[in-house]
């Protein structure tokens, strides 16, 4: 439907959700082979309306540049020819992927006969709400299909043709795999109040899931009547332990911090412990240094680290998605985890230590979503974790937890088998 | 705290909130043989206050009588010796139970050298608010116990003293076994406005079990701001398929709608194929018309069944807990499926075929908790499914889905060991 012609907002989303319900049923039990198939399709048509994709992304790009969008954002907003290509070759990637609907897991024979497992089986209809990067259409749209879900796709108004051209090429795909083209729809208008139907309706919408920056997300998860998947801050922390490898930790640190500086599982605040901080953080300030992050530090840090400037209460809460670190000396393992549990956003810490029973302890007590040892915490991701693909990381423990792929796109049903069975 | 010094509610139910946060970082680190050793301690505790909980529930019931309430809500909130046996026996139980919380599970190497794998954790502090019955309250705490979760629970004000009573046998086992006595709190007042508090405060509570009447579950469901684990409606079936063994349906049916009335897993609307009415329908008729079971069919029903009284088509809709059935003829299984699709609740649904490939498509297209072939719904059940105990029945697929035990009160985190790896 053109924009133009929608002008009750609430009847078109009750439509687009009612429409989405009726397609996750046939979503539900579409056999693997032809969700496989519509993905392929789906890949092929991209590569097909090159030129088409070209021009509507033109048009979003030119719109942008005459409202005044910074850099930043006409950069995430360009489809270029190898962002087409990533998002061909994702596609691919996921239809190559285990299909988990229908896996049947844990069928034992209880003492009254019956048989009891559990059966894997899509949410129904996940709604995702993102900004400006227009690939996210396609990619979202793929392990929705994948994991046999409808989708209901609400991306951010200055990409707004990219989406619909991408759009039209999901759903000649679907149709040639014989599936219901309404099983992706992407909404057909820029209207706020679209958003605001999708995370208050729960008759059409099972999971909403928002990507984009902090006040999108916090402001749909503060509304929101339908349950949500989402990722607030990434305050990552390591703690060198005095028991640590130094050379271990030299080299976590400094590729936690540096291999990219604006991604949610990049380090923030660095944790050092007391005994070896005169050791250790000459060593760490140097080659940080070195790659032009910028040091705050506490008193104790500053003792060793003469150049680091003074951090303020603030500095522990805050993710800083740039080249700066936050640096403490603390006394032990649990003055660290004391630490991690005031100020982190139970995303993703790790400890640098070769005692085993700290190492234990960290991996028990640390209540983040991903809780590593002597590992960078730029590894919490779906790809590095074999998921295979992410729709995104939950700081959540509700449903899903860190890096969401397939499996966080379903649920499990139970499945009793018996042959007459009663209950006495 | 007395009741009659909490004036203001709000202050009360953050600091209850705030003790639960904390109590629930201990709980989540609690050894398993700490926890064991106070769900005994608390069973020894119920023991020996017999005298005490017996007049706190008198209290209770003498002034439930004075409101007017009736039986069956006297019956209801009346604290029997057997309950009290029951609550002391449901403690051992769950003392005796593996504990899931800390398991590690597909811990695998990655390609880049990593191990990757989950570690089950507790969700951290869980709201339960439930009606009339006392017994909740043991058996609720002891489960979110065991799971390593503080609980903060709001039982009915008409079992106030008894859920007092209860509650200081509980402090007093958690405090034999050196855990934290908030680590279960019951609210100390009646005042409703402590439900709204708890239900929209993410920052003291994880999850909120409502137990108790469609009203309070709705209403809990509406206004919720945490996620809520919810069980609606139990309008369940069972389909009579032409290729079903008769003899088994007519065991299966007359089982799922007679050996308990009211429970949410009963039969509600019976489904029977075409082809076999004329001979199943007179002898389901004659045994659950002797079991006292008033019936309500279709017009084609009511051509086999003359007694039947004509079904409307609010009686598809209906959970009855009580004597009464819905019988439909249909003339396939894909009308069967649209049936239950349109009418159910997705909780319980049954089939009854000698057919494979029938049974094999009802146990995947069937969106319900519970899915079954030959066997009673009355087995949907946490204790017939080997849960070990249950907390509830879920109707959503977000989370949990159909019987909740201990499972449903974790949540699980990924784990990563390394060896100074970095990302490349």
């Amino acid at each position: 439907m053109p924009e133009t012609q929608i002008t009750d907002v609430a009847a078109y989303m009750a439509e687009v959700g009612e429409r989405a319900r009726a397609a996750a049923r046939a979503m539900a039990r579409a056999e693997t082979a032809a969700k496989d198939a519509a993905l392929t399709a789906v890949a092929a048509e991209l590569d097909a309306a090159r030129d088409a994709l070209g021009q509507a992304n033109a048009a979003d790009l030119e719109a942008g540049a005459a409202k005044g969008l910074d850099a930043a954002l006409l950069d995430r907003l360009e489809l270029t020819p190898g962002r087409i290509d990533a998002m061909i070759e994702g596609l691919h990637q996921i239809a190559g992927l285990p299909d988990l609907v229908g896996a049947i897991s844990e069928l034992n024979y209880r003492p009254s006969g019956i048989q009891v497992g559990r059966m894997r089986v899509p949410l129904g209809v996940v709604g995702i709400v993102y900004e400006s990067r227009p690939n996210v259409t396609a990619d979202a749209a793929a392990l929705c299909l994948k994991s046999g879900n409808a989708a209901v796709l609400r991306g951010g108004s200055e990409a707004f043709h990219s989406n619909r051209a991408i759009a039209e090429c999901i759903q000649r795909g679907l149709a040639a795999a014989g599936l219901p083209e309404d099983a992706v729809q992407v909404v057909a208008t820029t209207d706020r109040a679209a958003v605001g139907a999708m995370i208050s309706s729960p008759e059409h919408i099972d999971v909403i899931i928002p990507r984009g920056g902090k006040g999108l997300i916090e402001r749909i998860s503060r509304d929101a009547r339908v349950p949500v998947i989402k990722h607030l801050d990434g305050i990552c922390h390591v703690y060198v332990d005095d028991r640590a490898d130094l050379d271990k930790a030299l080299a976590v640190a400094v590729n936690a911090k540096t291999q990219r500086f604006g991604t949610c599982n990049t380090l923030e605040t660095l944790l050092v412990a007391a005994p070896v901080a005169g050791d250790f953080l000459p060593r760490v300030g140097a080659e940080l240094a070195g790659a032009g992050v910028e040091l705050r530090g506490c008193e104790r840090t500053r003792a060793v680290l003469g150049d680091a400037r003074p951090a303020s209460d603030e500095d522990w809460d805050t993710e800083y998605l740039g080249p700066i670190l936050a640096i403490r000396v603390v006394d032990d393992l649990d003055a660290a985890m004391d630490h991690i549990e005031r100020h982190g956003s139970r995303h993703t810490d790790s400890i640098i230590t070769e005692d085993y029973g700290r190492a234990r302890r960290f991996l028990r007590e640390v209540d983040s979503s991903s809780v590593m040892v002597n590992a960078s915490t730029r590894f919490a991701d779906g790809f590095e974790y074999g998921l295979g693909a992410e729709i995104g990381i939950s700081t959540d423990k509700f449903h899903a937890r860190g890096p969401v792929g397939l499996e966080g796109l379903t649920s499990q049903k139970f499945i009793v088998l018996g042959d007459g069975h009663v209950r006495r």
